[in-house]
This record gives C-alpha cells, sequence and structure tokens, in this order.
C-alpha cells in the first residue's frame, strides 16, 4: 500500500510566543514576531528560522511557522512554507488574497529557493525580510539555493513588494547563536 | 488559538494507477507513471500533474504525489511536493539519500519555481521531466515561475542530474486536453 497523506505540527510551545489575540502593526513587530519565533526554535533544537503571516487591515496574526524538516523528516517543512500552509488552510483558500484582501509574509531571513518558489503561489501581498541570505550563509552551515538573479523584481512584478533588512541585526544575533552553538543541521 | 498543523492527503483512486509491487525500471515506465497520474488527476478535477519517487536500485516506487493545490486549499501541494514528503516521511528521512541510497523524482511536467527549490533540499539524485515548462505554459493557463537562468546546472552542481523530454508529446497531450477543457485552474 501507497501512503497517501502527510501530517505536519507546529511544537506545543508556539502559544508562548505567538499572541493571537494581539495586533501587528508595524513592519518591525511583524518580523520582530517571526525572529521571536526563529530564537525559540533554535533553543528547541530546532532550525533558527520563524515565519508569520498578517492580515495588514487589521494586524491580525493568521498563522505562523518555524523549521520542522527535522522533527518531522520534511525537506519541504520550512518556517515559510508552514506558515504560509497553516493560514491558506485556516482561510479555506489556496491563494491567500483571493478573492481579497491584503495579507503579509514576515520572515526572520530571506526565504530560501524553495520558499521564494512557495510565495509566488501563495497570494501574499507584501514579503517582508529580516537577515539576508548574506548573513544566512556567512553566520550558519545553511545554504539558500539558487535563486533568479532578479528575485525581487520577479516578485515585484507578480505584485508581491518586498521590504528587507528590518530589525536585521537581531535576526543576524539568533543565526549567529546558533552558528556558534557547535549544533549541525 | 492559532492552528499548529496541517494535514494533506492525496485522492482515493491513487492505488488504481499505481502499482506499489511493481518495479518501475526505466525512465519512460517512471515518467509514464506520473503521466497517467497527471492523466487521472485531471479527469477527476484536479491539476493535469503528477510526479512518483522511485527508489533507482530496484525500481520500487516509494511515493506518488498529483496537483491537491484546490482541494486541499494549498499553494504549496502540488504534484512534486506531495511526492516528496510523503516519501520522506515513509522513509523517515528529511534528505532521502541521507545516509545513503539513490533516488529519483519523475514529474509529468517541468517543475515550477516552488518544486524547482524543493527539489534541491529533498535528496533526490535525479530529475525526470516529460514535458517543458513552455509546454505547460502553450498549453494550459498555468504559470511556470521565475527559475535561476541555468536551473539545470545549478541542480547538477547539487549532484542531481536532469533529463527531460522523456514521453514528452505523452506529456503534451494530458496538458492540451485540459488546456481545451475549459477548466480553469
Amino acid at each position: 500500500m501507497l501512503p497517501l497523506q502527510i501530517h505536519l505540527t507546529l511544537p506545543p510551545w508556539i502559544g508562548d510566543v505567538a499572541d493571537a489575540m494581539r495586533r501587528y502593526a508595524s513592519d518591525a513587530e511583524r518580523v520582530g514576531l517571526a525572529i521571536e519565533l526563529s530564537r525559540h526554535s533554535a533553543d528547541h533544537g530546532g532550525g533558527p528560522f520563524g515565519a508569520a503571516v498578517f492580515d495588514r487591515d487589521n494586524g491580525r496574526l493568521i498563522a505562523v511557522g518555524v523549521n520542522r524538516v527535522i522533527p518531522q523528516s520534511c525537506s519541504v517543512a520550512h518556517a515559510e512554507t508552514m506558515a504560509l500552509m497553516i493560514a491558506q488552510q485556516r482561510l479555506s483558500r489556496h491563494r491567500l488574497n483571493e478573492p481579497d484582501g491584503y495579507f503579509v509574509l514576515a520572515c526572520s531571513a530571506q526565504p530560501c529557493c524553495q520558499c521564494y518558489g512557495a510565495t509566488v503561489w501563495s497570494g501574499i501581498d507584501e514579503l517582508l525580510i529580516g537577515a539576508r541570505s548574506e548573513d544566512v550563509e556567512e553566520l550558519t552551515a545553511f545554504d539558500e539555493g539558487p535563486l533568479p538573479s532578479d528575485w525581487i523584481g520577479e516578485l515585484e512584478r507578480r505584485h508581491i513588494s518586498v521590504r528587507r533588512d528590518i530589525l536585521r541585526e537581531q535576526a543576524r544575533t539568533v543565526l549567529a547563536a546558533y552558528g556558534t552553538s557547535g549544533m549541525v543541521y
């Protein structure tokens, strides 16, 4: 018999960090949550990456994600894909902004090649980034993978605006602590 | 309360098409299965894409996938990501070929930008492709998204070999039938 399903979960400590009742109003509050998730993930033995999806219009938090690759035996289960999949299932929409709305994906670090592609189909309107890929590759052993040379332009042409270097130093601090912890991903 | 999990399933007809006991020995048999999955998926109202993961050494089928974007409200749930995630969970490995083995991902059509990135982290050794991206975009309304200009070279440098145009005409036939069916994805 071939297996016909997949089940992915987030860790139980998520509720200690992400507040479903809070309104996250600014870029810094949104990326700040993603960085806090990345820090807790690393502290709990996971990959040092966090992401969150927000409704821009009211600042409401729709879903969060952290890297679950190793505990779930799933290379797809990055912070960004977890947050996007859970947000889409929560809203019963395969594109978050169809038929309406304006959604933001905030990431502790620039999405890798897989999550970059995933954002293209996700129905987000805005991508907020903490650390750059070069920070990830400088401070940890992670590879970010191959991207189109004009990766920001390709997103903007698809009506996804990109802002980066938001709380970059704070995001770098988490990556640096992970990179020197001796943990191998 | 924030949702903390995601559950994705394949349709119940999979067992009518994919044979867990058969040995799929050649490139044509492997891509042929992916194309048959794409055809059945389209016939059952899904996206016209199929994929399968094989153990090269014995021809054993590890997992299959079809496009589940709309029924599961999940833009990540493409045929390739479904097959890779299910194969990895089945083998309890987040990289299929670690610590050992040689794994093949066969696709009815060239992976889009998201699935391209997903293959990089998946631990496959070989990517087999039926239809090209230009076939998909010529024959259907699907966009394949932005890729690195030397996308094949980037995979080969990461020890993933690529062979394409396998049963290309057969794969094109499924896409053409879908494209003229009036179904909108």
